[in-house]
């Protein structure tokens, strides 16, 4: 007999019974406020042609490298599941999801799927070998009714808004279009320049043929190159862009002459640099970008310090992000200093920081947004967008730079439909948090609802400027 | 209306009842215990001359980096607040404070400022905008008082003995005023070398002048240069000094021979040195002082990894210390093997380690200090000194340093008024800590008792030889 | 009076009731089942001869240097204590740790040696100076018993198997005795080739010697070398070995060419090498054996990240592995990208990592494991291996690596009479981490059933292929 899927109210509440009513009670006041996702990597061409998903697997498995990298990392080949094989059987590769569920467990993978499961689709019973027909009929099914259609699930989801992520070269004809239906729905864009700044990118070459031809800027000048940025940005800000993002492998920032930066575009240009030179010229890319912020206004998010591509077979035959991507240590408190140096003192610039690299909370990037007034730290990310993850953040980085150096939450995917999961989870582990400080007496409890909702709703929405 | 400020009775003690029980039980017998107060930077002068402090701005705003930093972050101006603007209206500076007071929400100044509030000046609303002037006049008034004068804060507050910290070139006349007094109360000092140890410290040339004036040594030769140490230790001892301290950007040790440290030392004194042959010779210099401390029995503390002064115009227009430090990644293992390679296994020798990289808590510190005999941990430090930093710092120490290779707390500051709030605060921690010890029948309940004495009292006494 | 010693059934359990009951529930499903022991230092002469342990002190304290460490880092002399010195007296030796037993409080060989003479000896008060010669004479006269010889104590402990470490040039003399013996305890042996791997090893020019004696081949060419290796692997593997172990400096790996390797190896056995060709020879050998290991079957262990002999008097005096080993961070991203670029994607190989730098749990070695087919973390080790660095582990790793990239537990401990007290250490943790999980609804509780077996016996027969 199938076992029973039931998502618990009391889920993700800490243990001790008084601090998990306090928990409830916050959490009560928060779960259903509208969702501000600032910050991801949804496709808007969902919302522009609002057509219907595909089946379970080209939904649910297929796009999502948090759930393939576990299948593979326990000799599940990739192709097996459909990742770079349109030739799969969608229903055979989702019986591999279901006959290896169980790997799942403790992670934060099986929260999102449970709830898009069981509240998306009405599911009831567990995922397993069992009932994953069950499970593939059903969604592929629903699927292709009205009510879940990107548009649909967007309004029934409560999303107030949500930015994708595109860049320079980036039409942004979906943005376009969306605007154009009359739908009322808010999807912004955002800037992420990477393609067009990091000399490694592939076709970066190219990338920069394109951005002169769209921009009517000669790329190969310094000063068009620049030139092109300006415009380009404004182009993201007329189409909702409120920020910037930045992926670099490091947080490394420049601070060259413009001599000198010229000078080293030329290098780049010419394709004659070495790697020494190409994060110089990324790190002197990140001071022009907040140069150029403090202009137009745009909120400047930093991600450094994933190793791209690491497994270098994986990616010969089946490319970018196929899960193979991997924490490094990083650095902030040098890196960030010669950007600092010109504008850390600004008010008026806004610059997130986000890290793979927990140790580096309590030590650097608390300590620095605790001081500079430019600085504010993005919440727990990727690897670490988990329950502990989470817990980890709050503990490492609260005492020092307080709540308001904080930006709330952002869910950073690709995965539709777990978005509503994912806020959910960082309001109920925001909401234990809170609940332990006014068990402690750290809080009062009304200063803990006040806060419950700044980090659910309020801090994205003025940190974004959204 | 108002909202009343409350401190609970059973703050910071974990949540579960009786873990909480028996935190509290252990807490009742180590709360009225005398303060003893070993390493710290607040000013002799105020014992010296026993004059009134001014008024609520100047001794808890001003004064109190944790305090502006946050305040600056979040876009307030250090001139505003008076750092460095004499010029400062007071009141109207308070009251920034008091608007901005939801910022410290979750961090330590705010649970150490409402103990000053409540319970040195009975305050018993919140501090906010509408209770600003009432607070500024409250604390003001009570300031005018005998009862608020230095000494007699000193003896309300229950300090046995305190040190401050002094360099090599101070004279110590306060510490002699003391003395001279009769006053009964024990301030100590400790030596802190770093402006004629460190050749990158700001009037080092003049400082070593200076050196040389108040030893009647010629400090521009080495060996003088040592004489001239062991003199002023000698003096140091003499008011009361039973520790030394040094504030080095890392932890690294040398151990030269005494010609090429005679030669490292006339690079230095010629002004003619390289960043790394600074950097050796302030390694150099703490093997020295290990040498002097087997001789004449000073307790040496290591403060490392602060990048001073990260913020070049805050520097520029403030200042030292005005909460622009960071922390960095530390390294111990290799950097104190040159000193440990000479006196590692004198068990007569002691050195206290600090960090502010708490990744070398469970990795480097604790494996450090549970071999060598000569070692000790310092309480959790600066950013750290917190109710989850120190949590972090014994689950991550105790099980392979034990308690007894820790020296109790220090408050390190120079806020004399939160000096109470600050011990409170560390007793109610460890004693939650041992509470869950107890629950966990990793420890007895007798022996939980002796250790929330020792850590609360005995083992500072006896580490720093007090 | 003594005081009682008495190990609580609830003991390691989370303070919360409900938590709790569900912990105790869970291990009270496995707390008896078989011990696994896949990695560990017992002796095989123990179980080979059969003789009787001698005395208190022999047994328990002398070779024990988690023991040693902590009284000699409060000053006791290790000569004292009879390291090193087969002079010293026993009795007065074990005073001298009964003396100091109040330093171990907090410390998980508190936890172990509590269990030792409670369970194993049946002693019923605390160790301390007035209970010390009743201890002595207790498990003295008791070692005597036959109950108490190696095997005895094999079968009593529920040992299914257990593994010891031998290097290249041992001739398993005790492991073909123990199989000729007729006895049946299970107890094979594993390949730990650094004396003839590690060019800085202690002898390593006559254990090459050695080595090609054994094998008969030229251990001074590279493919003779190489074939000495596979030879030996087989004739470890005829005595049960199911695995090797490699316990290298730092986790490099390389990928030379058959000439880059066989250049280098004609350095390394020239003796003419730098301290950079040597770590590039070690990294070479890991992929080697990697290589192997996808031919033989044999699993590999890297337990990477020790400063080995850091106390230079100590390793002078007193030779290797006196407590003098010390963590070092960690890499593992870039380290090992070398071997995973030729046999990443090998489902066959298994290489299971260890670290003693939890920083690169949720960092690296969790999103590493979470990925490549060939990668799974060994439990929290060394320094690390006790409660709370136990649920840090299991905190750090299981949301991204899942509970099925980890192996179980292993006790990796030379002090046999331990090894039941560290399983059931490792039982209760786990089983309070899946009660955790419970709680939070983040697993259901037939799922935490079934992970408390997993974890406590059936992952590690899997893992090791035993």
């Amino acid at each position: 007999m199938p076992k029973p899927l039931y998502l618990h109210p009391d889920r993700l509440f800490p243990a001790d019974p008084q601090t998990r009513a306090f928990a409830r009670a916050l959490y009560d006041q928060v779960k259903d406020l509208s969702i501000v996702s600032p910050h991801g990597h949804t496709d808007p061409a969902w919302f522009a042609d609002n057509a219907p998903f595909g089946n379970a697997t080209e939904l649910l498995l297929i796009p999502d490298h948090y759930v393939f990298r576990m299948l593979y990392s326990q000799g599940v080949p990739l192709e097996a599941i459909g990742v770079g094989n349109p030739a799969v059987d969608p229903r055979a590769a989702w019986r591999l999801l279901a006959e290896h569920y169980h790997l799942f467990r403790g992670t934060p993978s099986r929260i999102w799927l449970d709830w898009v499961f069981a509240e998306a689709f009405g599911i009831d019973v567990r995922l397993d070998a069992e009932t994953s027909d069950l499970y593939y009929d059903t969604i592929t099914e629903k699927l292709g009714n009205d009510a879940f259609r990107p548009r649909a699930l967007f309004e029934r989801f409560g999303i107030e808004v949500i930015a994708t992520t595109e860049n320079p070269i980036d039409e942004l004809k979906h943005h376009a279009a969306i605007r154009a239906s009359g739908w009322g729905g808010k999807v912004v864009t955002a800037y992420r320049p990477d393609p067009v700044v990091d000399p490694e990118f592939e076709g970066f070459a190219d990338n920069l043929d394109r951005f002169g031809e769209l921009t009517g800027e000669d790329c190969r000048s310094w000063s068009g190159y620049l030139a092109a940025h300006r415009k380009r940005r404004a182009f993201f800000a007329q189409h909702g862009a409120t920020s910037t993002d930045h992926g670099h492998p490091t947080a490394s920032t420049a601070n060259l002459t413009g001599d000198e930066a010229a000078a080293l575009f030329q290098k780049v240009v010419a394709g004659r640099f070495t790697a020494v030179e190409a994060e110089l010229f990324r790190a002197q890319m990140l001071t022009e970008m907040a140069a150029m912020s403090l202009d137009d206004g745009l909120v400047m998010q930093i991600h450094p310090g994933a190793f791209r591509n690491h497994n270098a077979g994986v990616f010969a035959r089946f490319g970018r992000d196929k899960g193979a991507d991997l924490p490094m240590r990083t650095d902030y408190v040098h890196a960030l200093k010669p950007l600092l140096d010109r504008f850390g003192n600004e008010a008026r610039l806004s610059v997130i920081l986000f890290t793979l690299d927990e140790s580096t909370y309590a030590r650097e990037l608390a300590p620095l947004a605790g001081h500079y007034p430019c600085l504010k730290l993005g919440p727990a990310w990727w690897f670490h967008d988990s329950p502990e993850g989470m817990r980890r953040f709050r503990r490492m980085t609260t005492e020092t730079a307080g709540f308001y150096n904080t930006v709330g939450f952002n869910d950073d995917t690709r995965a539709f439909l777990s978005i509503p999961a994912r806020h959910d989870v960082a309001r109920r582990i925001d909401c234990g948090f809170l609940a332990e400080l006014v068990m402690e007496r750290r809080l009062e409890d009304w200063e803990a609802a006040e806060l419950a909702v700044d980090l659910s709703y309020k801090l994205a929405k003025q940190a974004y400027r959204l």
